[in-house]
């Protein structure tokens, strides 16, 4: 579905223009034309292809999607794949993609799976001349910036979920719930390292080094998505890392409790025990026990009985079993 | 065997043509030669050598199979060992081995212990004459990009796989199937993996840098490939990665439940021996026990033990354990 | 809030003046100029920019707060952010933040949500006119120097914290404090692993290699400052892995102390019950048991039953279990 | 110990030659001298180093042993030094040394330690003069070539191993033998790693990048050495993770059984606790309980303890406890 | 304290000079001054840097001491930071300090809180004039040959200590003292590792790539000590991973061992649980209970119970429980 299709000169909004139109103004010296699509067909991808001169195989992989995020240099375009990340009602992660052909005087995206538009960062553009001048190449770095600041806020969002897990972590008798949640983190996490990693890794080569023609003037913006690139990742391997050693911590104080428990299941065996192997004794069937025939041996056995559970009780209290 | 042995031209298709025709092929311009090979014979390995001028290591590689995967250059060609991946009929790994051989105007590749032929790949080129146009260089593609993508169902097969497991592991009292599936389900990564990575590794040096002559004109079709094999192998690792947590994962609930088995048994152990206790005292024969004569010296009895029980009842359902 | 705004020349001071001043004095040569502000207002940094001719996406950064310390090069200025870790009054971590510009004849330091000052940089710098006459490049270095400085004493305080806390591996019974602590430490460690970490590798950048305009005359004392950072990354990676062996061998206390417990359960339980069995028995009903009628029969039944729970307990003991 | 001292001209043998004729024959182009010794002597080598003039520290190493494997470049002579692994007639590892000194016209080597001679090496080059004829390089290449191939029978046999290991990783009962085995197979891997591992760095120099004078016509040969010590590393490194696995999940197994038996020990526990509570109520020696009178009171009362106990039993078995 | 203070000419000694000689000599071309200073003192440091023209960052660096080993190029002079490793009485490890200041023509080393002098390096030195010859980086390389070999003893040490301890690992009971032990071993290795790992790191810059002028004429013996370096890295590398396996496999020990007593547990409490209720039932005061009265009903009751502890001990056994 084409969304918008406009051609610029000097940083100024020319006009919306027809599709058909588009090579009239891609002859014009200084002038850019920036196409928006969603879920394309296979005829408008055909269409693009054709008007601004793509290689297959980039093509190919817009058409199919499912790519890892990727930065390509094709003779006469650049070819970016990045992915969007987006909370459906259920609180759970949609993977979208949008993948960006920038060539010399037009940039092409292509939004598929994804419901946040892009259209704010057309109006953002073209608020701002100055930076438009510098062309297609701007507009690859505002496309590229809204989609890397989108992760953010969901970054954010599992930190916070993070750190209400790790307030559970010391509690006890909530080591399976709190190990699902970590789990569950953990998975997403993945996700999202997957959209960052790939794409920090294809930045650098905008920035650094030979950089594509198209870029050449947009270093120190690009380096700066770069930049945001490296804190997510970094973020994420925090994150990570730290589930890790949650999960461990966890288990550690499950074994722990276990441990006590253990101690005192021995130490409360150990004193009816005692009670249980005294009453036996005179409960048998001796004919010749003195004991049994004296007027106070009930209450003498009784106290006994207690004396010897108070002492077990009070040194296992001591020793710290119970 | 000899699967078959074509001539080309221009892109198109000259002949079938006898094996030792083939030097005379060779010396045409503008024309190669692509043979195929499926389990060769020493005699059919030393023929290919002669009319190709392939060199003795690779040839002695070929036939020995049981290679890493790897891309070797030569003078006068290049030798790419990749492993095939099939399921047998029990849904075992069988994996097998295609080496391709592929000089300046001829394509030779041996494939070994693998039931899916590469006939479809000749004929899918055969289709398309503006890209056979390209030579040897963009069969060596059409060849890497077939068994490269028969990776895919295969990843496909381990993951949903690895999603009915992930369902069963936070479920008490399948641990032990759970780990043993876990730990097959590694080892087939294992054998993926090892498939996958080296060619990866050596299918960089196919696009990047300095690139051999007969790839030059492919290079981007060949960093296709190479971006599969990325796909490929990121994925792999991730499954990998997830299912070494998984089975951390799965120990923790073992080691959780039995840590609530244990204190069940403490309560129930605990609750018992309170009972047993008070009957034992009952049960001793000292002369002197009043209550024993009350008449309702029974009842008051039973109803003491139980109301001892019933508080610890409750007791140990506050605190969780029960 | 403005600190302080100071004009320099030939490495001495020539008046503290006001901030439109700057401009004047930017164009003398052999000339520079150093402000120092604190949680800097959006007018101050606006003013600063147009002074000073900075870029906007690192004072847009400044402005943000929240970077990962680094170094960037931009036309005309170099442009570091580091942080600060501070104590609070309850030992918690305050990680401020320190940014400074540098360009060939100025040096502008924005101190964010930090306490202590770099007001002693400053006297201490002019206190050595024949080092600060290389300009700028040695402001820079001074104020990253006292920065770098100021983690030693942190790192010192969390060893000292993990030593006392590694006395009581071994010790019984603290496993779960233990386990907390080490828990805490190292998302302690994190934190400072955070801020020198990445300004490690970007001082690297300021030595080694191509080096800035404005760091050149000081390549040897940025280098004594990367040598600080290589130390104090060290000593953490150090730290952080020995907490993890610390909490491994901790929790392989916890599952050796259970299994004492274990023993030792298993070893009580089995004397008193053989005490009961016997107990039991002789507690039956049969009419014909001869031994109850016997005169010494109670005696010698106590003394088999004590009999048999010795011999039980030498064995224990013997064996280890007691 | 010399083994023998032979000259080469045109990849053919010329003679056996005494020791003091080696410098007559090194001045005869396209002559080279091919020495080797067996547990050397410091006279030997002494003479050696005069005659071939080799550096004092290759020498000094050579002499020690117990070197790490690895290729070192002196002026005038390339120093490999490689491990040799035997198994005894224990079946222990024999780790034993090769040293060569590869120069222009001369290899000398040194075999330490080591039961298996290289006589067989010699032999097979010997047949092959149009090989031969590439002089010193190449017989470094045939000697290093079969100390790496005969590693490849070594892991096989640990291969192997392995799986008889893998095969009782979910047997019951069987884990302290697993665990002994898994961890001596893995120390007898780092042995074959630690002579593996160098050995592929030290080999990539030979045949990558600025290649030593004496392999410049043997780089396909030493990519093929490098080749196989690839595999074997990478096979190596899939053991060893996997053997690290298979001991997770051997523990997991131990975990598991532990955890079935304590549900075990807690159903029987709470069946046998009932039966003893009934039968200890019964006994008590209260003079009014009406059932004890009754005529069928005693079956009664030992049905009612079997229904107990056979509920118990059923309720057991269903939540899978037994 | 200043230790000694020699001119050399020509690899010979000339004289033992004043320090206040030392600018004297250094004039002279072809002779240079090594000399030593142990715990120096401010004074004495400020003298050496004014004779020998030292860095003031370096001459800090020597000063503070608490380094990290490193080596740094000044202008003028390299200056290298080795870590020294002795055991005192009672076999903990002291870590001391040789810092060594090495010009075109003279060699300063200051040792710092160790004991073993570098006496025996000069003495050596000083018998082979024809390496001496070589000047200041002859002299660098004799120390830190030195230093570097002295670690070799502590490693074996280190060794056999683990061995003794890995004799253990499969013993019952000693869980606690091994873990104990393996990490007091694991803490010693890693302050060796801080020692030799950037050493090593260090060193590589001292004979590959551009290498400082003092050793251009050493590179061979640099690289020599560069491999004993890696040796003892790889040494280290090792040592710490078997550690870390043999702590895991401690501790599957313990937890195997513990499963065995929890099994023993069970089953000898299911045979006196047996007994126990039998008993108890037999001890039931119901009047009709006809085997009460029979004559053999005690000797049959003993039959029964004995019968009933037997089956269940063969069938305990026979299953491995007992």
């Amino acid at each position: 579905m084409l969304v918008n299709c406009v051609a610029y000169e000097e940083g100024r909004k020319l006009a919306d223009i027809p599709v058909e139109a588009i090579s009239d103004y891609l002859m014009r010296p200084k002038c850019f034309v920036w196409v928006a699509l969603r879920d394309a067909s296979n005829e408008e991808l055909d269409l693009m292809q054709e008007e601004f001169g793509l290689h297959d195989l980039a093509v190919e992989d817009a058409r199919n999607g499912h790519q890892r995020p990727k930065v390509e240099e094709y003779e006469g375009a650049l070819f970016v794949v990045m992915h969007t990340i987006e909370l459906d009602a259920l609180d759970q992660f949609r993977v979208g993609e949008v993948s960006v052909f920038a060539g010399k005087n037009f940039v092409l995206s292509v939004r598929n799976r994804s419901q946040q538009g892009l259209l704010g960062v057309r109006q953002r553009t073209e608020r701002e001349p100055h930076l438009l001048r510098h062309g297609s190449g701007f507009v690859l770095y505002a496309i590229m910036d809204a989609v890397v600041d989108r992760y953010f806020p969901i970054i954010d969002a599992l930190d916070s979920e993070f750190e209400s897990i790790e307030a559970q972590i010391f509690a006890a008798g909530a080591a399976r719930d709190n190990i699902r949640m970590l789990y569950d983190l953990k998975q997403r996490i993945a996700v999202l390292k997957h959209a960052a990693a790939p794409l920090m890794e294809a930045t650098a080569k905008l920035w650094s080094g030979r950089v594509p023609a198209v870029c050449e003037s947009n270093r120190e913006y690009l380096r700066d998505v770069y930049d945001h690139l490296v804190r997510i990742n970094a973020g994420l391997d925090n994150l990570r890392e730290t589930i890790g050693t949650a999960i461990q911590v966890n288990l550690s104080m499950v074994t722990i409790e276990e441990s006590e428990t253990t101690k005192r299941l021995a130490a409360w065996a150990g004193i009816f025990a005692v009670a249980t192997a005294f009453a036996g004794i005179w409960g048998m069937n001796f004919e010749f026990m003195p004991e049994l025939k004296w007027h106070f041996g009930y209450p003498a056995a009784l106290l006994v009985i207690t004396a010897a559970c108070v002492v077990l009780y009070w040194r296992f209290k001591r020793s710290g079993w119970l």
